[in-house]
C-alpha cells in the first residue's frame, strides 16, 4: 500500500503538466514529504466523465490532486492546486511570495496567474481546437484565436522586457506565476503558431524555465 | 480633492460588475473605509489601450482597482482584485473564508473562482461574440460555445442541488466564489442562451443573489 502523501490524476496536457512541474520542484526541495503517485486518465475512454471522477472534480477535467495526508482532500483547477500546494507544503516559500510579509508581491503573482488562467489557457486552447481538431476549417475562428494568443504573448513579452520572471521585485523571482503558464506557452506550435521569434524575451523565458532539470522531470509526467 | 480610498476603472461588463458588487457589499459593512471613485472607461475610444492605462494593466482590460491608501497599488484581473480587497479590507471575513482557520473552505472557494475565471467567463464571452458580434455567422462556433457554456451551467446546477452558495459547509456561505461568477451567469441571454429553466437551482441562485440591495447597487456602476 502506497504511503506517498499525494495522488495526482493527470494527463500530459498543459494543465496536467503545471501540477507535475510544481510537484517536481517541491520534491527537489522537500523530498518524500511531497512525493506522489500518478494516476493517468485516459481521455479516449472518457474516464474523466465517470461518476467516481466527477466526485473529485464536478467539472470532469484533469488534473485533480488528492491529499492523502489531509483526509483525502481533493483539489481541482490547476491554479487552485498550485496555491494549495504552496499554502501547505512549501514551508520555505521557494515558489511563492509570502502573503503576510509581501502582500503586494503575492497579489502581483495572483494577477499574472489569473491573466494566464482566463487568457492564455482558454484562448490558446481555442486556437488549438480550430487549427487542429475542428471538423471544419473556419478561417475566421482560426485567425481570431491565433491573433488573441499572440496578443497575450505580446503582453508577456513587454512584461519580460527587463526581467527574468513574471512576478517579484527587480528581475523577478521564479514562482507559480511562471509555472502556471509555462506549460501552455511552450506548446505554441501545437496551437498553430509557427514561431515565437517575434517575442525574444518570451522565447528566452521559455528556454530559461525549460532548462531546469525539475521542469524537465515534471514535463515527463505521466510516464 | 477626493479622499476616497479607492479608484475603480471600470465599465458595465460582467468583469467590471464583479468588483463593484463586492465594493458595495464591503461598503454596506465597513462604510467609508471602502468607498471608491469610479472612472468609466469608454471602449468606443479604446481608452483601455492608451499608454497611461497600460501602465495600470499591461493587458489593457477593465477593471483596474487603484488603492490610494496603499501607495496607489494597482490591481488587475477581476478575481485578483476580489482577493486583494478581501485580504486587506474585509476584516470580519464576511465574504471570504479564513485561510488560516478554514484552509479547506478557502481552497474550495478558490477552486470555484478558477472554475469561473477559466471556464464560464471566457466560454460565455465567446458565445456572446459568435452570437452577437462576429461579422459572419458561423454555426459551428455558435453551437460550440453555447454548448460549452450550458455544460458549465450544468456543473453549477449540480453543485447547487442541495446548497444556496457555491462554497462553504452545509448549504454554503455567500462569498467571492459567488460574486466572481454571478455577473456572467445572469447575462445568459446576452450570450445567446434563451433560458435557464433547465437549470432550476442555478436560476434560484441568480435570483437569490440578484435580490440583494448591495448587489443591485453594484450592478448599477458605473452610473
Amino acid at each position: 500500500m502506497s504511503t506517498k502523501p499525494f495522488l495526482l490524476y493527470t494527463a500530459p496536457t498543459p494543465n496536467g503538466l503545471k501540477v507535475s512541474v510544481l510537484l517536481e520542484e517541491l520534491r527537489a526541495v522537500y523530498g518524500s514529504a511531497v512525493d506522489y503517485d500518478v494516476h493517468k486518465i485516459d481521455f479516449s475512454k472518457n474516464t474523466q466523465k465517470e461518476p467516481w471522477f466527477i466526485k473529485l472534480n464536478p467539472n470532469g477535467r484533469i488534473p485533480v490532486l488528492v491529499d492523502r495526508s489531509r483526509n483525502d482532500f481533493a483539489v481541482f483547477e490547476t491554479a487552485a492546486i498550485l496555491l494549495y500546494l504552496e499554502r501547505h507544503y512549501d514551508t520555505e516559500k521557494r515558489f511563492v511570495f509570502d502573503e503576510e510579509g509581501r502582500p503586494d508581491e503575492f497579489s502581483e503573482m495572483l494577477q499574472w496567474m489569473f491573466f494566464a488562467h482566463g487568457g492564455v489557457g482558454p484562448m490558446q486552447g481555442q486556437a488549438g481546437h480550430f487549427n487542429r481538431f475542428a471538423p471544419e476549417s473556419i478561417p475566421y475562428a482560426k485567425k481570431r484565436y491565433i491573433d488573441e494568443t499572440k496578443r497575450l504573448y505580446g503582453v508577456m513579452e513587454k512584461r519580460l522586457a527587463n526581467r527574468d520572471y513574471l512576478a517579484g521585485p527587480a528581475r523577478g523571482t521564479y514562482s507559480i506565476a511562471d509555472i502556471n503558464v509555462f506549460p501552455w506557452v511552450r506548446r505554441y506550435e501545437f496551437a498553430g503558431i509557427d514561431s515565437v521569434d517575434e517575442f525574444p524575451n518570451l522565447k528566452a523565458w521559455i528556454e530559461r524555465i525549460g532548462s531546469r532539470e525539475t521542469v524537465k522531470a515534471g514535463l515527463a509526467i505521466p510516464a
